[in-house]
C-alpha cells in the first residue's frame, strides 16, 4: 500500500509486557553498544516506524544499531533480562509489515552487517553478513559467471537476511526455488543470547531441519547474523516470449498447460488487460492493448537448449489458444517486454492515488477460478483491481486500487484483499507466495490453520523465544484473536467457501 | 552392516519410562484396535527386531498394526497416558537404526497405510498414505509419463512414511533433491492426539515451515498419516559416460569440475578400485579394472539436451585427465554401466562376511583429501574399506568390510566408521547424507554440534513431544552422553581435526 493516509498503531494489544523505563532500555544498551549505535530521540526513530507496507505505524522505544555478533548476543541478553521486545530489521523493504517496530520494543537494525565474508566459485557458495543487499551478492560473483537466484522485485534495495526472515521469491523462483532453496547454512542468536549454527555446505544435514525452521520465521526465532547462499552459473543465453490472449480463463489455463508439459520456464508472468493498459502508458514496452491478458514466459540456457524450449512453449501457447506470439529477437527487445512486467507497481501508482498489493497462491490449475472470481468482487467492493502474476508459481499479485482519502475506500480494499485470500486457501491454496505474513495477513491465519496447528506453531516459538520477546504479535495469530476475528478453520476438511472441491 | 553377529539390545538405558505392565498395555491398545491388530507373542515381535542396520536389536513390548488416522490417534493417546514410548515403522530397511524397536515401547506399524489416494497429474501431484512403497508411487504416475524423483536404492521396499522420517535420498538425488525437496504437503499426528496438516498444493506456505521440519525428524515429532508428493515428468532420454582414472584425487577433483561447471547431471557417482572389481566379478558391467577410480556422470531430457551435455561433460573429464571415455551407445548399454554401480552393496556382501556402510557428506572440493585420509586409515584400522559415492553431492559410502567372528573387528569397523564421520565435519561437512542419524551416529552429533545447538533441538522436541515418547534416544543425543562420549563441539571454530581449513 501506498502513500495510504490511513496510520494504524500497533503494539499495544499484543502481548503483555511490563512498561519498561525507556531510560532503563537506553542505559543497559549504551553500556553495551559504542557511541553512535543507539536512536532514541523521536526525529531519528521516524525513519525506522513502517517498513513497505506503509499503512501500519509505529514507533520503537529506541533504535540499536551493532556492528557485531559479539554486541548482538549481548542486546538480546539485555532485553531478554529486561523483558523488552526485539524487532529485527533489514533494509525495511517487506510488504507485510513484518520489520513494523513495537512501540515498547527495541528496533534492532542489521545495516551495519554488510559484508561479504567469503566467495568461493568452486564450490557455488558465498558466506555473507545479513545486512549485505541482494544484488550485492550476484555483482560480487558476477566476475566468475555465477549469481545469486532469488530476485525480489526490490533486489537492489532489500537484504538477504530480510530475504531469509520472509523467504522471499521473484520472478525466477519458479525455476530456481524460494530463499529457503538457495541456502546452505544460517547463523543466528536466540533471544537468550545463545549462538546456533545450522545447515551445512554439504547437500542434507544431520539433526532437525532448523535451517527450514528459520526461514521464512519473520524474526520470531533467532537473530539472523550470518548466512551461506548457493550461487549457481549465470545462463549463457535468455529468450522471452509474448503471448496474447483474447480471454483470462484461457490465458490461465494456457500456464498450467506448460508446466503440466514438463517445461519449467525461468519465468512465467501474466497481466490481465487493465494491468498491460496501465503500464503500456508508463514504459511503452509494445504489448497488445485488445488483448485481455498476455503471458510472458522466459527460456534460459544454453542457445540450444533456448531455442529447443521456446519452441515447445509455442507449440503449446498456440494449442491453449493463443491470439498473438512474439518471441524476442535480441536482448533490447527481451529487456523491453520485461520492463512492463517490472512497471506494474509504479503503473498502479501513477493511475490511482493508492493501492493494495496481495500475495496469495493458488493451485495452477485455478487461477481461471480465481480471475473469474476476483472480477465479481471488483463489482461488490466496487474498486478496480490490476491482476499480475507469478502464474507458474500460481502466485497472485491483484493490485487493489484506492484512495485512502475517500470515505471507506481503504477498509473496502481490505476486506477484498481479505477474500481474495481466503479464496486462496478454499481453491487449496495459500495466503501468502513470497511476502510474509506479518501483521497484513495475520487474521487469515485463522483461516487457512486449525487450533492445533496454531498451537503447534506457538510451541515452536517457545522453544526459541520462551519468552515471546522476538518480534510479538506478528505471523502467528493468538487463538483470542481468531476467535475475535470469527473464523476458524477447526479441520482440513473445514475450509471457507465449503462448495468448492479442495482438490 | 549385513549378518553381524554383535547383536546390541537397546533401550534401556535411554528416557525416564516407568516400566508400564505389558497387560496394561494390550489391555489398552486391545480396546482401540480390531481383531489381528496387535501382536505380543515373542516370535510375532521378532521380525521388527531391527531395521536395515541389523547390529542393532530389540524386541517392543508389542506391535500395533493401526488401519485408519483415527486408530493412529487414539493408540497415541493412550500410550501418552500410559507414558508408554512409540516407535513408528514403514517397511524397516533404514540404515541407521531409526525404526529400532524401543524395549518398554509400541512398535507402531503403518504397513495397513497402503493406499493411493489421488493422483493429479494435471497438478503433478501424488495424495498417498505412509505405508505406500516409494516405487509404487512411479508405477501409478507411469501412464501420465510422470514419476516420482527420490530413488534410494531400496525403492522396490521402502515406504514413503519411511523417506519422510529420514528424508531419503537415491542417485537422482543431486538433479532432483532429496525426499524433502519433493514434498507439497504431510498429514500427522502428535503424540497428544493432535492432527496437523503442513505444508501445501502451492509453493510456498504461511506460517513457519514445520513440512520441512517434521522431514527427516525420524519419527520423533510426529507420526504421518498422509503425504503430498510432487511428480516430475519422465525424461524422454538418457544417456550415462563411464571415465576411468588412474588416480581417485584426480577422478574427485573431476567430480567438482563437472559441478563448477554449472552441469548438473542426473546422476555423478564414483566407484574406487576396490569397489571396481567386486562388482565386475559380481555383474560383469564391463568395467576397466585397471583404473584406480571410475566416474559414471548421466545426462537426461530431451535427445539434444543429453547430447549437449555429453558434449560439455566429456570435455571437462579429458580435461581432468580421464585416461579413458565411454558414451553408453543404447539403453542396454546405459543399464550395464548402471548395474554395476546398483551391485555394489551385495558385491561387498559376497567378498566379506560383514560390511558397515557409512554416509558422510563433504564438500565437493574435499572428496580427495576424504579418499587419502581413508586409505590412511584401512593401514590403521587394520579393515579394507571399497568406497562408492555419490560423488555429485559429495555424499560417501565408504563400505567397510570386516568379519563379526574375529575378536574386535567389529568396533574396528565401528572406530573406523566414526572417525571418517568426524572427519566429514571436519572438512566442513556433515554425519549424514541421506541414511539419517538414527542409533548409529548420536555419538557423532556431538562433534558435529554445539550444546546450544543440541539444546534447541531438545526444545524443537519438547515442542511436539513434551513427555518425550515418541522414538526416545534417536538422533538427538542427550548432553550426558555427549559428556561420557568425551567431544563436543564448543563453538563453530571448535572441529576435530583443528589443522583443517573449514572452508
Amino acid at each position: 500500500m501506498e502513500a495510504a493516509t490511513e496510520h494504524l498503531t500497533y503494539g499495544e494489544a499484543e502481548g503483555d509486557f511490563s512498561a519498561v523505563d525507556k531510560v532503563r532500555v537506553i542505559e543497559a544498551l549504551g553500556r553495551i553498544l559504542p557511541p553512535g549505535s543507539l536512536m532514541y530521540d523521536t526525529e531519528d526513530l521516524r525513519p525506522y516506524e513502517c517498513d513497505g507496507l506503509a499503512a501500519y505505524r509505529a514507533l520503537p522505544l529506541v533504535v540499536a544499531l551493532p556492528s557485531t555478533e559479539e554486541q548482538v548476543v549481548a542486546v538480546l541478553r539485555s532485553c531478554h533480562e529486561l523483558g523488552v521486545p526485539v524487532v529485527a530489521r533489514g533494509a525495511g523493504t517487506g510488504l507485510s509489515g513484518g520489520a513494523l517496530p513495537h512501540t515498547r520494543g527495541v528496533l534492532l537494525s542489521l545495516a551495519r552487517f554488510n559484508r561479504i565474508l567469503h566467495l568461493d566459485p568452486l564450490a557455488r557458495l558465498a558466506v555473507v553478513q545479513p545486512g549485505v543487499r541482494n544484488l550485492a551478492i550476484s555483482e560480487a560473483a558476477a566476475p566468475y559467471g555465477l549469481y545469486y537466484a532469488p530476485d525480489p522485485s526490490s533486489q537492489i534495495a532489500c537484504t538477504i537476511g530480510g530475504n531469509v526472515a520472509e523467504n522471499a521469491g521473484g520472478v525466477h523462483c519458479l525455476k530456481y526455488g524460494l530463499t529457503v532453496h538457495n541456502l546452505l547454512r544460517v547463523r543466528g542468536v536466540t533471544i537468550e543470547g545463545e549462538i546456533i549454527d545450522i545447515g551445512g555446505h554439504g547437500p542434507d544435514c544431520a539433526g532437525y531441519d532448523l535451517l527450514a525452521l528459520l526461514t521464512g520465521s519473520e524474526g520470531m526465532l533467532a537473530v539472523v547474523t550470518e548466512v551461506s547462499v548457493k550461487l549457481v552459473p549465470r545462463p549463457q543465453f535468455a529468450q522471452c516470449v509474448l503471448a496474447a490472449f483474447d480471454d483470462v480463463v484461457r490465458a490461465g489455463d494456457a500456464v498450467a498447460r506448460i508446466i503440466a508439459a514438463g517445461i519449467i520456464p525461468a519465468g512465467l508472468e501474466m497481466m490481465d488487460q487493465p494491468a498491460t493498459a496501465a503500464v503500456e502508458e508508463f514504459v511503452h514496452a509494445g504489448y497488445p492493448l485488445d488483448a485481455k491478458a498476455i503471458l510472458l514466459c522466459e527460456a534460459d540456457g544454453t542457445a540450444e537448449e533456448v531455442a529447443e524450449e521456446v519452441a515447445r512453449v509455442c507449440r503449446v501457447l498456440e494449442d491453449s489458444g493463443a491470439t498473438e506470439l512474439r518471441v524476442s529477437r535480441d536482448e533490447a527487445e527481451r529487456l523491453r517486454f520485461w520492463a512492463g512486467r517490472k512497471a506494474a507497481f509504479p503503473a498502479a501508482g501513477r493511475i490511482s492515488p493508492d493501492y493494495y498489493c496481495m500475495d496469495g497462491t493458488i493451485p495452477r490449475k485455478r487461477v481461471g477460478e480465481m480471475l473469474t472470481a476476483i472480477q465479481q468482487m471488483e463489482e461488490r467492493y466496487r474498486l478496480r483491481c490490476m491482476n499480475v502474476f507469478h502464474a507458474g508459481d500460481g502466485n497472485l499479485h491483484p493490485l487493489i486500487l484506492f484512495d485512502a482519502n475517500q470515505a471507506d475506500e481503504f477498509e473496502r480494499a481490505e476486506a477484498f484483499g481479505a477474500e481474495i485470500l481466503e479464496l486462496s486457501v478454499a481453491l487449496g491454496g495459500t495466503i501468502t507466495g513470497e511476502h510474509g505474513v506479518g501483521l497484513e495477513k495475520i487474521n487469515q491465519m485463522c483461516v487457512q490453520f486449525s487450533p492445533a496447528e496454531v498451537r503447534q506453531f506457538f510451541r515452536v516459538k517457545a522453544a526459541f523465544d520462551p519468552p515471546g520477546l522476538l518480534n510479538p504479535g506478528k505471523a502467528i495469530p493468538t487463538l483470542n484473536r481468531c476467535a475475535e476475528y470469527g473464523r476458524m478453520r477447526v479441520s482440513r476438511d473445514h475450509v471457507p467457501y465449503p462448495d468448492i472441491p479442495r482438490f
